[in-house]
């Protein structure tokens, strides 16, 4: 049921426009896909994601395995039934979580993070206070940020665990290293993900099923462990791929050239966890068809509105009068429908609305964009409106009200 | 362009089904009407009002003039073009919330309260720690519930502030006592309103439009006052009437029967701020065509959901693997599409849908049981109709599962 055709090609480039079909129907690619962590896109409805053009939904297995859990999700006849979602779906391997999210745990080569930054340490742990969870060759062990309890993830629990969760598209279990990580750790944790990806593999043929499982191919900044790491699990019985691990942003498509050079053309590949405008352009450029990324939700439910020009917050004090949308010309239906003094006094008076009108103006602006520059390679125009798009957006500037 | 027309009388009852035309449409009545306070109910899109079968919305004259301010809502042309809301739309007089959100103030006659009693004083009142607000002839001052600064309402305030406000159907300033108000300070508040509702007209008629304001009857629970308030609020040039004030849960009926008696049949009532399944049958049988209530939407906010054999908290353990919906055969958009257990899961996780969901049932329950009651009136089956909800419905039990 699973199958990847490509349309048209970027002349010279590795990018491509494609269709990914499903067994709960096809997306274009290539296309942003929603993040429904806890089998819900945080202030939707299903209908909200619809009408914004979202054509899939990835959740997170983590989260789902913890609350509600994966059996109660199972019985509710997997996530996308369970949150009344028709489109095509995916979950994440659970491990990025598991490693990131894990609590305080005694030895083995552990991550740890102190606020936005990311460490990375090896052998004894037990007087490192932030130890968030234990890693060796047979799985990870890690505490729940809910209860504190003991979990542990091997490649067979998350093939079990996202068998139960029954999205279309799955990812082996794989280890997602700390961008600090040395050149030897990464080559490590690059080994051993190749073993949980062959191991996850054989998990999934034995559960059975229509699920379409992606290996993860990783190897962090380093040309030869990427490249390596593409050869290796390219050569794996796998549908699809998803590219995972950090990157620096000025190389971001450097790294993804060095492995979409060597994946096999034919399959989709699915960059993890990267959303922001620049990067959909280097990404689609250098050969992704699929992105996923929280910061566009996550930043609108802070009043961080996304346009053309850039992000705009909306709490500024400018925008209690302005009766103008958001961005004039967005058809989303936020913009159509409400204007920022609207948004700004729904922000101010903490009401729920706001979270809703300014995720659905966010992830349609994501998820519009990436549409668009399909488009352009249907088109045969994409370096075109590329160089057009970045001349006016400047992420970091407040837009001029 | 406002009116009103009976359709059908129940048999040897006060209670009428008919139709109310404002220049934004029709209301069928009996309705409930959703209360949208600062112009959003909360967590709920103008189009999932709609969808649950809502007719109109009413808004809170107190909240919007302190956030974000009437003069900003006017420049959007009005709250309901504010907030998007396309149907017909009623405006409190800011009075209630006046009295019973203001702050700490000095001398007058004052009301206070200390937790969920309600507690009225006279006279100096310095030493009171809980003053809310100074109520004498002209209006009443009091202190906002942002930001402790001092405000003052008069009746010509509040027209002014609901002529800001722009909807369809606007009340006159009244002041609502305590339910433990004494007779003598009852009737010296009924006279007070009696006056603010004559300087409300003139003001009303000083600045013009389209907007129909209603009357207020206070009187507590009286029925010499509430006879004297029916009489004197009846006579005057109002196209409809708002019923105001407390009453003991047993006599609601007896006190609504009192009034509507007198007030001239051809123009509606609304009983402002109630919304219990059993009052709306005794408001209904008494004379009643409209009702606004936050219960419903504040209930559902903390997972208590209403059904016909009375309410549930969907927190409850049993219902983490409950798969079937809130109620067996109720057709709003949460019942056809979820389960108690996805419900029971959002409420958990602290997810923002899950307000929106159980917003939508609890307010289609209200909305869709006096639309029931209607029907039933039409049909001339509302006695029938009323004693076989009854005998299934308990509001104070938790349903079986």
């Amino acid at each position: 049921m699973f199958s990847f055709k490509i349309e048209k090609k970027i002349d010279g480039a590795l990018g491509r426009a494609g269709v990914i079909s499903t067994p709960h129907g096809d997306i274009q690619t290539p296309a942003f896909i929603v993040v429904g962590t806890k089998a819900t896109v945080k202030a939707l409805t299903p209908e909200q994601i619809s009408e914004l053009g979202a054509q899939a939904v990835l959740a997170n297995t983590y989260h789902l395995y913890l609350q509600p859990g994966d059996e109660i999700v199972a019985k509710a006849g997997g996530f996308p039934a369970f949150m009344n979602w028709q489109g095509p779906t995916f979950t994440d391997s659970g491990g990025f979580q598991a490693f990131s999210l894990g609590a305080a745990l005694g030895h083995g080569i552990s991550k740890l993070s102190k606020g936005d930054e990311a460490v990375e340490t090896r052998g004894e742990s037990e007087h490192v206070e932030h130890l968030r969870a234990k890693i060796d060759d047979e799985g990870v062990t890690f505490k729940s940020v809910i209860d504190g309890s003991t979990h542990h993830f091997t490649p067979e629990r998350s093939m079990q665990i996202q068998h139960n969760l029954a999205a279309d598209i799955i990812f082996a279990f794989d280890e997602c290293t700390s961008p600090t990580a040395s050149y030897d750790y990464q080559k490590v944790a690059m080994n051993r993900t190749h073993a949980w990806a062959e191991r996850s593999l054989a998990e999934h043929k034995r559960l059975g099923g229509e699920q379409a499982l992606f290996g993860i191919v990783q190897g962090g900044r380093y040309r030869d462990l990427r490249e390596e790491s593409a050869r290796a699990i390219g050569a794996m019985d796998f549908p699809g791929f998803g590219i995972g691990g950090s990157f620096d942003e000025q190389d971001l498509g450097t790294a993804v050239a060095w492995v979409n050079t060597i994946l096999p053309e034919g399959r989709p590949r699915h960059l993890l966890g990267i959303g922001e405008p620049e990067d959909f352009f280097t990404g689609i450029e250098n050969g992704v068809d699929t992105f996923d990324c929280v910061a566009p939700s996550r930043m609108a439910r802070n009043g961080s509105l996304q346009t053309k020009r850039g992000r705009i917050n909306v709490l500024n004090s400018g925008y209690r009068e302005d009766f103008s949308p958001i961005e004039e010309g967005c058809r989303c239906y936020t913009c159509r429908n409400y204007s920022k003094a609207y948004l700004a006094h729904l922000f101010r008076a903490k009401e729920m609305l706001a979270g809703t009108l300014a995720t659905i103006h966010n992830l349609y602006f994501s998820v519009n964009l990436v549409k668009e520059i399909r488009q352009s390679i249907v088109d045969g125009r994409f370096a075109e409106f590329k160089e057009e798009f970045l001349a006016h957006f400047n992420s970091k500037a407040e837009a001029q009200a």
